[in-house]
């Protein structure tokens, strides 16, 4: 009975968020022609109800047509396609094309801004953008250097901007923009920076600011209600965003915000996750250092946290919180709840309550992590909540100076922000996984603004005793809290997968393959390598009647910051270049799209 | 009774090239299944006895594997094929790429050079580089900082390299390199910093010098013997090299030679075009300019001149003489002719015959061509191979500081580098064409080493009173003098051209697609539109059976510098950027190859 149990569900959040959501935005996302959000939907699903291709029929599947985007380095995110336009951006330098699907791509308008290169040095983890929202017939564009630009989305004229950060202390920008009801919601990157991390609303009609909602700080600041926001249940009581840090260490303490965002206009909440506290060196910042790695739940009209979930206190390993809330209405002993659940860095599948803030389970979602031994699931225990930290890869117990060996999973995580995609027909999660084990020698750093702020050496390396390989694709069940199957990959899967009604799910690989796999069994029923890297998001719309899938190659981000940064020192690039060094056998630098679809 | 002639004239000349030329290099290429020169063959007919992929088939065509260079800005030329490895080269910084066909593009090896990027600003008309070759187990690449080096085919090692010329005075380089016997065959660039053009021959073993060919000098400079090269039939005689320059002119003299070489076995001649004299003010060089613009054919032992033809004499329009020589021996009044077959920038083909020298045909290939009424042939007459020139186009007869206006062609011609090919099965030549007229305002300009030395302001348009595109893709009968059928574009064919035993012929437009027609009619039979515009040259190979398409996109050279080089305003680029500014509606900078075949 799952087809009947997701109709009414779906219906359920539909019906719902098209009263309270962007109503512009949410009826264009109600189109599955469209692509008309980053992440497919308020819900973060990456679902689409398009199945002309299919299980049977993926095999035949073709290029269509292509672009070249004229930038090289990095390209995360996708295009968004909104009635016969498709809008393509770039990393820095930030360019966004509007394409004529009408015409195979002929370009109605091109913005380029104008930015200061000084940016790319403060970007931690290449000159990634995870692309631009729409909303309203505006298209909205959040530069690296924190410039947040309304665009005319027919004309590309912009209509207004303001500036969110200060590049010059070390606030950059890689994520996209939320719209929710009149509100563009954004975040802030630069937790290797000391950045202290928050999320900002400006209105969408002038950009005016809104209200913005520090992770750290005075209640003020962060938004918090001592008696009314909750963390597990319990009032978070006042204070709570700098009565765990060692004097004013939360100034500079990170917590940046630099992920996916989601929403849930039932409960007209949105949902965000915060990064690492600052320095990587967790002796200089003693205390759980909240609200650092913690799952938000916020009011979009004033930021107001109604719940909170800290993750890992007091990080020791940089697994930043960042990654997707995935928001779905599933069946946990008969009855139908509210669920959100998060694939974090640290190697934990989070399935909560979204409403409640209830933790209902977390699992390893790769059996490699070791760092710990599990979370604490006993509400009446002092460490309710808690991972247990196996003192052996404790980068604090260990000390400053002492490399800390064997520590899985490295830095990176065992996800990164390359999302996961939820199919309602299967009720799996499709996860893009890293395989990946670290070293990791903290150090004392001094804090100079705008300068590195990080505070370890760390060398990374393919999971040991396991197949060889740094990744892994899966599906996983949130309820079980289970890998349902895992295919092995030679790298990281760094790019974000789709779920289709056509049970076939696709992803791409840092060699530059698409993917597509049986949403079932994960048997791969395609290949196709496509010109650079995939770090991009695999995106599927219908044109004049025919299905198209589409995803953006250009090798880069994190894991492929060698190549992108012309780096070779296996240290550089934050630990990252040794581990995929081989990378260079497989691809070169790119930035372009392929779009696919069956032939005639 | 063609395909007879054909085989016959095929047997001729590879049973002959077989014993002079390089006998690996020409073992390589009498294999169809490889590309194992940049021409396809030695007589720069570009044509493949491939025939897997034809008229009936063509349209179904896919793309089989893409590969992203890594690089910006144009992609000339094309990869070669040898064994089971593609070698693909890129625009400045040369980047080349051994890939294994066996694992769809895996890179087997990668030659990074460093070239000192202050040769960017003294290459006229975009970074491009024509190619890289192969003999004798070595790849041949010559930089645009004109270093030749030479790689170990099989581990990318660099065996030894030489400069050929300095960029601090203009000299560079973008041309591909011919290897010929025991020698690598070289051109120089510059003609627009007053280089004088030279054509250097190296030894394959070791790179050192075995000769070199100015195109301007005294007679030791030009390897002319007074007695024995001849001009039209006739001895040259002494100083021919300097006696038509006004005082030391032609130590800046331009004639360079950046453009396709040819090798005639059993004639045992190369033959390749000099460019434009320098400057682009005619007034500023009186005299015919020898041997500027001129057609030549030299021993490839000793550098020797044996006969050369000089097209434009006194250029007053950039007309460079610099593209492909066509070699075929095709039938004229009963007798198989060793014909040679080029389409110069002036708008006229011509046909000679490639051991003597005698000029058979010439003819406007463009109808728009109005600079000249056509050129003398009467053997008897004073102005015997010269072109009659208009006198309302002459930009020297109009004087310094006046605008010519409507001149056609405009200074990229009629037909630039990009190379046509010829199908022994049609003997029809398949011609990319530029349909572009100029203003052409002359000034006068002085000297100075490595800074342009231009003299002439230019804008270019579309031919007037035509279809209002910037080219056609023609048919050509080189004995008749006459178009057979032509495909009007809105830009122009700055793409190579490829033929086929199965009656195909391919290019790709400065758009984007691949378009291949069929070689009788034209009729267009497929088109696809890859990453970038295209200026690659398209080639063909089998690999494990099948039949491989392959074109490098990436937009730019002259046609593209607008966008190559982020040039607006419509005179820079050498007037070039105002006629080709709604490229940027089509296409941004690229660099991918795109490879098809047939579904299996
Ligand atoms: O702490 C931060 O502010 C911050 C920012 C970013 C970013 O904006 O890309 C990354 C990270 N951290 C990070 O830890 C990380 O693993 C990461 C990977 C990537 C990427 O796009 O591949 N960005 C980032
Ligand atoms: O005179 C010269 O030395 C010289 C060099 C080049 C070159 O090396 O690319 C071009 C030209 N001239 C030229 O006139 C021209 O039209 C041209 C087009 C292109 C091109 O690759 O698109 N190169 C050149």
């Amino acid at each position: 009975m799952k087809s009947l149990k997701y109709l009414t569900s779906v219906l359920a959040i539909c019906s719902a968020t098209g009263a309270l959501a962007n109503a512009d935005l949410q009826s264009q996302i109600d189109n599955p022609a469209q692509w008309a959000i980053q992440t497919g939907d308020y819900e973060n699903q990456r679902y689409s109800e398009l199945a002309q291709i299919n299980a049977d029929n993926v095999g035949d599947m073709q290029v269509a047509w292509t672009f070249s985007t004229g930038v090289l380095r990095g390209h995360e995110g996708s295009p968004l396609v909104v009635g016969d336009v498709m809008y393509v951006h770039t990393p820095f330098p930030n360019t966004v094309y509007a394409l004529d699907l009408t015409q195979e791509g002929k370009i109605i308008w091109k913005y380029e801004p104008k930015q200061d290169p000084n940016v790319i040095p403060v970007m931690c983890c290449d000159t990634v953008n995870r692309g631009v929202a729409y909303a309203d017939g505006k298209i909205f564009l959040h530069q690296a250097d924190t410039t947040v630009v309304a665009l005319d989305a027919n004309t590309g004229e912009a209509l207004w901007s303001v500036k969110n950060g200060d590049p010059s202390k070390g606030e950059t920008n890689t994520a996209t923009v939320m719209p929710v009801k009149d509100k563009v919601i954004v975040g802030i990157s630069g937790g290797e920076f000391g950045v202290r991390g928050s999320v900002t609303a400006y209105n969408m009609e002038d950009g005016s600011l809104a209200w913005r909602a520090y992770s750290m700080g005075p209640d003020s600041d962060i938004l918090f209600d001592p008696d009314t926001t909750t963390h597990l249940g319990q009032p978070v009581g006042a204070d709570s965003g700098t009565n765990t840090w060692e004097g004013d260490q939360w100034m500079i303490g990170g917590g940046t915000t630099w992920g996916w965002y989601s929403y849930d206009a039932e409960a007209d909440l949105i949902y965000y996750g915060t990064g690492n506290p600052s320095t990587w060196n967790p002796a200089q910042r003693p205390g759980d250092n909240r609200w650092s790695m913690t799952i938000m739940a916020r009011d979009p009209d004033d930021g107001m946290a109604k719940w909170v979930y800290q993750m890992t206190p007091h990080d020791e390993w940089d697994y930043d919180g960042i990654n997707e809330m995935i928001l779905t209405d599933q069946e946990i002993d008969g009855a139908i709840r509210p669920l959100l659940t998060h694939f974090d860095r640290n190697g934990l599948a989070y399935t909560l309550d979204r409403v409640t803030g209830e933790l209902i389970l977390a699992e390893k979602f790769d059996p490699a992590v070791n760092w710990t031994t599990g979370v604490d699931m006993d509400p009446n225990s002092e460490t309710y909540g808690r991972p247990a930290v196996v003192a052996a890869y404790s980068t604090e117990q260990n000390g400053e100076d002492v490399n800390s060996t064997g520590i899985c999973p490295a830095a990176l995580g065992s996800k990164d922000q390359q999302p996961a995609s939820y199919s309602p027909k299967t009720e799996l999660f499709y996860v893009p996984t890293n395989h990946v084990c670290m070293d990791y020698e903290p150090f004392r750093v001094s804090y100079t603004a705008g300068q590195p702020y990080v505070g370890a050496t760390l060398a990374m390396y393919p999971a040991p005793d396991s197949h060889g390989g740094m990744g892994n694709f899966i599906a996983w069940d949130n309820i079980a809290g289970e890998i349902k199957w895992s295919i092995p990959e030679q790298f990281s899967v760094w790019s974000g997968a789709l779920a289709t009604a056509g049970d076939v799910v696709f992803y791409g690989t840092l060699e530059g393959y698409l993917k597509a796999v049986s949403a079932d069994t994960g048997e791969e029923l395609y290949r196709f390598k496509t010109p650079s890297g995939i770090i991009g998001n695999v995106m599927t719309y219908e044109q004049a009647g025919k299905q198209y899938v589409a995803v953006l190659s250009g090798v880069g981000g994190w894991a492929g910051i060698g190549l992108a940064a012309g780096l070779t020192n296996p240290n550089d690039g934050l630990g990252a270049v040794g581990g995929y060094s081989a990378l260079s056998d497989y691809t070169a630098l790119g930035g372009q799209l392929t779009v696919f679809t069956l032939p005639d």
